[in-house]
């Protein structure tokens, strides 16, 4: 038997944040991460495998939304608009955790090891939007050209939003850089 | 004094190449390599700083293709012009090296750690492009929205021609690729 914490998993993800944005991510201990939250590491190792895991395991969670956003766009959308429904989906997650999101960035930021595994996360992002496009029955390459181009869009538009005075919106950035993306690939030949 | 090998690094990178589709990546040793070769595994030391370094050691002359092709491209181009031509010239490049390139893609994709770094290379590409771009003068985040497609339709091209019966030359996927992207993302908003 266990006992039951209160929120223990939001406890040691917010006390691992302000740990990895205080000291570096390299440089906090599982300990101390348990410490802050006033838990034990057994309870951290129930909820996250490793250290990395804190800051990586809502991504599931953000492809969840992007992929149903893409897959419940109306029958007759276009695959861009589809997409464009996904990102809009993703940003409304991420908008709602303002605060988290954007210091987990910093924290990102500060690392070349932490900036890669973002990297991968996000290529794997374009390979499940590519995946739903294609059950809505869009062929290749149109489907893993749009999912990348989308995810090029999102990536464009979250290093805006993160270096933005807390004056936008994320599914505002996104729209207004897949407009840009609209215009920059609209030009002549 | 060492002696002097002629084409060392080439007979090198291409015994290594063999080996790694043959026996896989991991399991291949430097001194199998150097053997295979005909050298020792201090001339391939004196070529590479590691077995991974074979696979990836020719992105930095892609990345120079692709940044002059923008910087050369006609002043008045627009910026996607401007990355069209970077592309093609770094698809001019893996064009000139099919065999090469096209028996390396398949070492890539047999193991998830080259794959890896692979994707953190394509996003370097894009780094080098957006900021060639921004000294033509693009401003952001114009400049990265377009390296950033146009590394998504280099990417998407890149697969298609590894996976193409011979049939395509890579500079001419890339341009039917962006065709693409200009198709889909002209769809209704």
């Amino acid at each position: 038997m266990t006992r039951w914490e209160p929120n223990a998993r939001e406890r040691l993800a917010q006390a691992a944040l302000d740990l990895y944005a205080e000291r570096g991510f390299e440089q906090t201990t599982v300990a101390e991460i348990a410490k802050r939250a006033g838990l034990t590491e057994r309870t951290f190792f129930r909820h996250f495998t490793d250290k990395r895991e804190v800051l990586f395991s809502g991504g599931t969670e953000l492809q969840e939304h992007m992929v149903s956003g893409v897959l419940h766009a109306p029958a007759d959308a276009a695959p861009m608009e589809a997409v464009a429904a996904g990102l809009a989906a993703g940003g409304e997650v991420l908008e709602e955790r303002r605060a988290f999101a954007q210091k987990r960035a910093a924290v990102i930021a500060a690392s070349a090891e932490l900036q890669e595994r973002e990297l991968i996360k996000l290529a794997s992002l374009a390979t499940a939007l590519a995946q739903a496009l294609r059950r809505r029955g869009v062929a290749e390459p149109a489907a893993s050209l749009t999912a990348q181009a989308g995810i090029a869009v999102f990536h464009v538009a979250f290093a805006r939003w993160v270096g933005d005075g807390h004056e936008l919106a994320l599914p505002e950035v996104i729209r207004d850089s897949l407009d840009e993306l609209r215009a920059v690939t609209a030009g002549p030949r």
